[in-house]
């Protein structure tokens, strides 16, 4: 039996345990994708306890946590942060298999140098054990970072915004990794949204362009871009119902928009055509300008109406959606690939009975621009586990070149999530190791060590082109 | 290489072995849905031989001999017993790999002691030991199920139906095992079915209730409920295609009701509002009671028309139904949390490809009634295999809370498949104790007996709140 | 660890190696379905270099040298076939956990003697050692052939072809090999497609019936099959969309022919009425001659229309087309039956998420014409790989019975893709032998050997009923 979580975690076979520690585990972390306000970053925020960590903001620990029938009070209530930590460790010991309760030992053992188990009687002594430690100047979020080796991370970040949290640490010589952001224009494109004229208002402001149109937007799109660009961005995010495409006219994409901003009901059909319309012109842009696409898809959002009215959005109340029809996928990036508009693209669906249906997509739109111009996400959010992460993999090695992906991003609200590139590592490694003891690949140091340091840094530091790295 | 299915038929590991033989095999047996017909129960029903309890009803067992090739004089017609035999002995051979050669095995094993493996050649020794031990005192219906060690169990019966059965079982103080009946409400749901009509009157009439609109069918709906309360029932039982939501005003929902009580013909969207309008009601009411909902979907039934017509229902030839979209599903969970009508509820999906989607719904409508107050439901008919188990508990423990789950229940209209919760549990064990072994969880005594154990059985006794046990 | 690729390649347990090395590797191969094209046989045809023959034609490999970001000029275009060999290789390094890795060094191994790995050093040594080899004999395309020990193959021809080169080859006694066609109507059936009026009036010629009407046309095709059939043709095969089931009156389906041959655009719903009437029609002609009909579904063709503008089809751009609903399929098959022309059917889905559908679908339709008369055929295209044939004969194994599958075929249009069925075979055996090692399946050498035969060769034969075999 092997120990629980010891330095060999899920490394089966000598050869996954070479190429993780002789490679894999000592590259830094280019975190292409996560949820970090970038305030926090540029104020240096500190913690007070693990609760205020651990369970501030973390919608997939509150979700567990009512699956184990803990009161709304102990999750996102008032009831006092001691309190609510002890109901996430009883939780805890209930998620047998799950990823947080690997995730949560990965970081009370990377971080606090914590070796035991956490559970409802160990809850007292990792409580004072980490307190103790939060006070520390190297458990900031400056610190936190710095200490889990990232060389360069983006944030998420509104086409309105003034990125002055950006410009701040940009400046800010004291702090050497990249924080950039990254370009999400969903409420520009959310037509149907209740504010969305309002929206459009102050996009227009932010970019100084009168908006009265769809003609408009894009000027406003396009200037907020290139100032997104200045600062280093390099991708943009794109959050759908599914990969949707429903061509239109020029004239009658004006008409659903001018509808919009009139404050009137804009109907399925006009929103799908309007954001068909919206997405192939962002692409156009993102090409032009060199950046990175990132589609999110096969999402179903705040689901339960009641917690959604008292919490808000992101409270662990979303679900997989399972209509994501490949057809229009294909046919939208067709479309793109027509007009010569299509970008450097990353395909993420929440569904996991997608991998396959994805992975031949992204091989008929492949070309000489790069290796790898199309790329399947990683295991995204509910399959980011030792299941859904082995999946994903095996499903790119099956269809397509598993040595140009460019592997994992955090997708995280936290700044003790990035243990979760050492878990995507570890399984990496797991199955490379295993095919290769296995006889289905040359036992090769230099071809292996090549893909594993690839998939683990290099690819993406070659993808997505940022400055200075 | 391992005996045949030995002591430790599908246990592994070391720790698989431990937490399934002290913890696992000594539990009861809690089977909170099957299709036994009670009648069977109160009389005690005996068999004459192998080929009655076997393949008298058991459509699983039918599939495979067609797939043989064989007549169907042979499975449904009137061939002679020891011939039908013969041909299931024959088709068995060729099952590697299914469960029905596992189940076969067990059942052989358990319950009549035989330890060899049945195939062309075997055939005649094994229907001659068995037909023995068919004529002992302890192979009667009720022997069976005592040998089989069930605390309790739920058959699947129609509102209309007087539980006179049950009545019957509830006052013989010879027989301790509780035998309660479960609400299966179908045909008064059914409204574009034959006999419609005729079936709300004779539920009419059964409820003392002159049912001429959807109120009154509510109305004779509660007394019924309320019977069955009495009866000790606790859930419910629903056979969708799909979990469908489509809302409609009261007068509209009795305009589609007055049409089928007239004998007219409801369209396929009326039929999908009239169900979504009769499934809310019925949860609300389950949920005043405190009853369990069962919602069963994805199944195509009855395909080969021509083999309906001479053999009739559950011959042997429904399928998956792929078409289970997760967005109504939500929307219709969503719509009973916002109206505080959502009871316990176990989704089963007959597509295994579901079981992300459904996993990361339920984890939106939890809350702190209880723990798992929505669940999953176990590997379901064809997915009910050593795969389809794994798949369903690996796809909970990555979701949410596998330490909750209720476990396994039979489903069948046999005396003899109380092993298929042996199965379980050594798949059960054996998943446990592979993360164990592999460091993925602590080798933590108390807390994995405790949820082998409450997995295992006592999940589901604290879920259903059964009286007297 | 295993060597790369030796002698036991695939197969990890004792059980696997004495069944593959006893059994399945003596067996000789039937491929009952290719697209080598019959006058390359007819004329034994020859290959200059290692580039001709592995990347000529093979959309496959053309896919990932895309994925690698390979120019289109070193794939379909006019660079040396050195340097396309070169880039070949360089892709090869990076598709670890790909078939295509597999299945290149099996090639290697298999007819060339090389035991090496190839990759961008060892291209140079590999180019040269083949390339001799190829100058032999022995590596014409019946050398090939002989060598992989193939006892009959099957062709894809369309219904107006005249099939000379068949009749050559069975007038040549020189080659023992049966080499048959098989009938495939998809531009008779491709009613929206354009130059099908052109294409039915070629078909007309070709039966010697002016073709005016649907029934025309039938009375044509039936010409047509009798030609195939009394050239050994024993079965067909469909492409589509998904299996649709949209009857319509003879009338209408007359009308929409009728506006098809005028030249009158025809909508996607009477497209879709179109070939369920063609379909129906066919499936009773090929049951009146005791044919097996192919259906291979849930494909996107042709996806990206810059490439296919210049490359045309089969140029690597197609994808799954995940909308294949398993209610109409279940229909379809109804519909057969009920009119009792139903024949010996194999269904092919390109979206592995489908199998479990498949395999309750097939499972209702069986009857005692023979043992499998529906079966689900092995894992296509994009699955053919180690986990997409495990999961498509586990499934199998689920939901029906192993031992009455009908195996392996190459689908291919290369002379050394005959290790496809080697592949297949090794797979099978470790799957097998897996179970019987963990006690799963008795170790019955018997049942065993008879199950492994079966599979790899038997069942084939006693299936299709070719003459002479």
């Amino acid at each position: 039996m092997k120990k629980f979580m010891d330095e060999d975690f899920l490394l089966s076979t000598e050869t996954a345990r070479r190429l993780y520690h002789d490679y894999a585990e000592k590259l830094p972390i280019l975190d292409y994708h996560c949820h970090i306000r970038p305030q926090e970053i540029a104020e240096d925020k500190r913690f007070d306890n693990l609760a205020q960590i651990w369970l501030g903001g973390d919608h997939y620990k509150w979700r567990q946590m009512r699956s184990n029938g803990v009161e709304e009070r102990c999750i996102t209530g008032d009831a006092p942060d001691r309190e609510k930590f002890q109901k996430w460790a009883e939780t805890l010991e209930r998620a047998i298999g799950n990823p947080l309760y690997h995730w949560s030992h990965l970081e009370l053992r990377r971080y606090f140098g914590y070796q035991g188990v956490l559970n409802a009687r160990t809850a007292q002594d990792v409580w004072d054990l980490c307190n103790e430690k939060l006070q520390g100047e190297e458990f900031s979020a400056r610190g936190l970072i710095r200490a889990s080796h990232v060389s360069l991370l983006c944030t998420t970040d509104d086409p309105a915004d003034d990125l002055r949290w950006h410009r701040l640490l940009r400046e800010d010589k004291s702090f050497e990794v990249q924080v950039l952001p990254a370009f999400r224009p969903e409420k520009a494109m959310n037509i149907a949204a209740p504010g969305f004229a309002e929206y459009v208002s102050r996009l227009g402001a932010a970019a100084d362009v009168g908006v009265q149109s769809f003609a408009g937007l894009k000027t406003a799109l396009s200037r907020r871009m290139e100032f997104f660009h200045e600062l280093g961005c390099r991708e943009s995010d794109h959050s759908l119902d599914y990969v949707m495409y429903e061509p239109a006219a020029d004239a009658e994409i004006e008409a659903i928009f001018a509808k919009a901003l009139r404050g009137e009901a804009v109907s399925y059909g006009e929103e799908l055509k309007y954001k068909t319309a919206f997405l192939l012109f962002a692409a156009g842009e993102y090409r032009r300008l060199g950046w990175v696409m990132q589609l999110h898809y096969g999402v179903k959002r705040d689901n339960n109406r009641r917690l959604f009215c008292t919490v808000g959005a992101d409270a662990g109340i979303d679900c997989i959606n399972d209509y994501t029809p490949s057809a229009s996928l294909a046919e939208f990036l067709n479309a793109l690939n027509e007009r010569e508009a299509l970008p450097r693209t990353i395909l993420y669906s929440l569904n996991p009975a997608d991998n396959a249906a994805i992975g031949t997509v992204i091989g008929c739109f492949q070309d000489s621009e790069c290796a790898g111009k199309l790329q399947q996400g990683s295991a995204w959010w509910f399959n980011d586990h030792k299941q859904g992460i082995t999946e994903q993999l095996t499903s790119l090695a099956n269809l397509g070149l598993l040595g140009n992906f460019i592997g994992m991003l955090t997708d995280s609200r936290s700044f003790l999530s990035y243990t979760r590139h050492e878990y995507f590592r570890r399984i990496l490694c797991d199955l490379i190791g295993g095919w290769v003891e296995n006889g289905e690949y040359p036992d090769d140091e230099e071809a292996l060590s090549a893909i594993v340091q690839d998939v683990s840094y290099r690819n993406a530091v070659r993808y997505f082109r940022f400055l200075g790295i």
